[in-house]
């Protein structure tokens, strides 16, 4: 089984990868080859090192040749322009997301159109398809029945591509589905142009140091996966049979991965309790209404019964997901930042 | 005002032509210009000679620098392969809806982007984009908050469609508005491919002489408009004002033109009705299934209610639909077809 992860060297692509290297099958078949395209590859990434990888490097669309060369069998397509950068630039969305995704899904279809397999296609959508409508407010609790009335560019883009992939696997082009990240916190590294971004980097900086700046009102309420638990989630959606049984897939309806609901106010308290009040005080509420428009129009309370039924669960709660944290991530967290092991959570 | 219309030879397009030259404004403006743009110019139209009417013909995404060479104050875009042909032909439908909708759209946007006027621009978009999914089936009423699902590319296309003009419109590129078409029966002229196109042909075949084919079983509901009905509808909404006041247009939704729900069989019974045994005998019933999936998978019964707040209703009843056509038509009805016009409905 060959396995392409476009946007392979970006956060949620590196996890993926590192979960199918350490399992070494997909639904059961072997994993042969695991490509890894993506614009920028790190240097000296050990992922990149791996005698089982493949790195594909640069533009998505000028190297779809190189990625189809071999047969591909299974597609996880998470590489996106982000949502504050094409809310900036609708130019750079339109093209990074939308057309990207089509070519992508044209020369799959291509593959499969040549006689060859046809493709798995994993799509990563993102909770921002919801927004709230002036003439359809968003209902307290989302979910895939409800109708996405995207309030950004990103949101557009992904619900296009959404109906795309459910059209392509309809037509029988491709074996399409896909999954709708919920925000992922707390996100290793470096800040990023997500407009979401804060949503780890209030808990992130603060852990390793530096001061953070939280852009919304702390009332307002997110909806949240940890990283182990979106990639979880890709990961049984890749898996997941088409039909109508049990754990399976039918038809064209996304599936929203399953949500913690937290106000910023609980994250923060759940940094304060954590990591006490010198590391909770780096933390400034600044409210920025651009941020604040776009997160705030993404609802916080989902109806998790379709991820339920793939045997998909939320995180705990958010203090899990701080533990989660900082146990993948020793070194991001500074020296003095959190009491003694035994102490956290006590 | 200068006003384009998109497949403006078609036969929706030469029907809100000439409303419009008949009523000579539009919003309280009159109109200067009308520029009708299409593939095809009926030779000796008496439309295309109307001394306020400019033709642009060929392919529309060719035409957009004519078409825009002067300011562009309302769009009515029509033009549109139809569904059995982008059932048919994916790569057509992709191009010839998508490709071109978004490039107009661009086209619009540059023209409000250089200083000129932001264009009013309403997209005829169509019930097709509602199916019934596996795991989703339609609700027995569908309204515009209802999950569009469609099981049609044609569908897909015109869904996909409706979210860019809602976007462009959200961007402040365009002033967008969406007005959902029924099938609009009874067509005049000739069989085209659409999958819906016989639920015309049943009506207008027999009362010309010809024998018509029903493709579905008669108890087949569906959800119907006259084009009269169809033309106020789209001029209505193009004349909307955006706000969130009574008859006015707000946020990205588009409005569903109000529906009048029949069965095939009542729309054969009123024939009989109308124009007796030996007209309604020419209508053989031969079900094919690849029409009943994609007509039977579109919803028969509305909530007509936004369509109702723009002051828009329903035809009465099949029979004034019917009424209306022969009056409308008189050559296309063969002499002996009907009994005598006091006699119609008698």
């Amino acid at each position: 089984m060959r396995i392409v992860i476009t946007g392979g060297f970006g956060f949620l692509g590196q996890q993926v990868a590192e979960a199918l290297l350490k399992r070494r099958t997909l639904c059961g078949t072997p994993v042969d080859r695991l490509v890894l395209a993506d614009r920028f590859v790190p240097a000296g990434s050990p992922l990149a090192a791996d005698p089982l990888v493949d790195v594909v490097q640069g533009d998505l669309s000028e190297r779809l040749d190189e990625i189809f060369a071999r047969p591909v069998d299974v597609l996880i397509h998470l590489a996106s322009a982000v949502s504050a950068e094409c809310e900036a630039d609708f130019d750079l969305g339109m093209s990074a997301n939308l057309d990207t995704t089509r070519a992508l899904l044209d020369a799959a279809r291509a593959q499969s159109a040549a006689g060859g397999p046809t493709p798995r296609v994993v799509f990563s959508s993102s909770v921002a398809v919801y927004g709230s409508d002036p003439a359809l407010p968003l209902p307290p609790v989302v979910g895939e029945s409800t109708l996405p009335t995207p309030q950004s560019s990103y949101g557009t883009q992904k619900r296009v591509c959404e109906m795309l992939v459910a059209e392509y696997t309809r037509k029988g082009f491709v074996d399409g589905r896909v999954a709708r990240l919920m925000t992922v916190s707390v996100r290793p590294g470096k800040p990023n142009a997500a407009a979401s971004g804060f949503l780890s980097g209030i808990i992130r900086e603060p852990l390793s140091g530096l001061p953070a700046t939280c852009p919304v009102g702390p009332e307002l309420r997110v909806a949240l996966a940890s990283p182990r638990r979106t990639v979880d989630g890709i990961l049984r959606i890749a898996e997941a049979e088409r039909g109508s049984g049990p754990g399976q897939l039918d038809g064209g309806l996304p599936v929203n991965l399953p949500a913690l609901t937290v106000t910023v106010a609980e994250m923060l308290a759940t940094l304060r309790r954590v990591a006490g009040d010198a590391v909770a005080d780096l933390v400034t509420v600044t409210p920025d209404p651009a941020v604040e428009a776009i997160v705030g129009s993404w609802p916080a309370a989902f109806d998790n019964a379709r991820a339920t039924a793939l045997g998909l669960a939320p995180d705990e709660n958010f203090e899990s997901v701080v533990r989660a944290y900082v146990a993948d991530h020793p070194d991001a967290v500074a020296a003095g930042s959190l009491p003694a092991p035994g102490a956290i959570g006590a």
